[in-house]
């Protein structure tokens, strides 16, 4: 029997049931409270988070799809919305190159979105952690990055 | 300044950040593989999984709803599409309660989804942690899990 075909033990089908149902739930309360504070979905906050981040607020279309590994046809729809309502816009690089930029709109529609955000974060998460626990979470979560990098 | 107003920590910020990055990425690799090896997407999956778990395969969709923390139109949405492809069916309950429940159909794509999907968990997140690791994971998804609950 391959390592991978190893049923779960209960400890580790409880753990990953744990995590998968926390991650879902907070995924989701987020974006309740993101909606109604600010009108942006997570995909939207994500999008601007990483525009926002970017040299001059752009990107390529298809290295910002490789970031979020998102496939395409997801990123397209996404960003066709985010367009029509003025969160970003689509440039024209060299040859075939596609890039997206962060409008002023954008910016602003971010800024406005950080702070009550942060307060969900802070009180939905961090809050209800120990400084050992974020500090666990984090070796955790880029232990598993690293991994998906990689595989 | 209130406690919930405090900017995040440096620590704070990257432990957030790299936390919602992984699950992010793990999230679209898995739903990638869960697509790829059995035609279901992450939404299919979670439904079908907590009706196989239910009495007689069957649950209100208001219960449902709350258990998965949808809103009822993505709930709704979800469930027109899963009864369009014979993976669930929805059937009139006393006085208004609509029940859902999962089909023979449901039951057998679940069953062969989840030998390939526990595969990629094991092989993309369990088998990539120290028991230990597994143990502080299991602990910070309770306790945010809790805090959901009551908040």
């Amino acid at each position: 029997m391959k390592a991978a075909e190893r049923p779960l033990s209960e400890r580790e089908n409880a753990a990953w049931r744990a995590f998968y149902e926390m991650q879902e739930l907070l995924r989701g309360r987020l974006e309740q409270h993101l909606e109604a504070d600010s009108g942006l979905s997570n995909a939207d906050y994500t999008v601007l988070v990483a525009l926002s981040e970017a040299p001059q607020g752009q990107q390529r279309a298809y290295e910002l799809s490789r970031r979020l590994a998102w496939e395409k046809s997801r990123l397209h729809h996404q960003l066709t919305r985010m367009c029509g309502r003025g969160l970003v816009e689509r440039l024209n690089g060299d040859g075939r190159a596609i890039y997206v930029a962060i409008t002023p709109g954008g910016r602003a529609a971010l800024e406005a979105a950080v702070p009550p955000h942060r307060r969900h974060v802070r009180h939905l998460f961090l809050d209800r952690l120990t400084p050992e626990q974020i500090d666990q979470l984090a070796d955790i979560s880029r232990t598993i990055l690293d991994g998906l990098d990689t595989s």
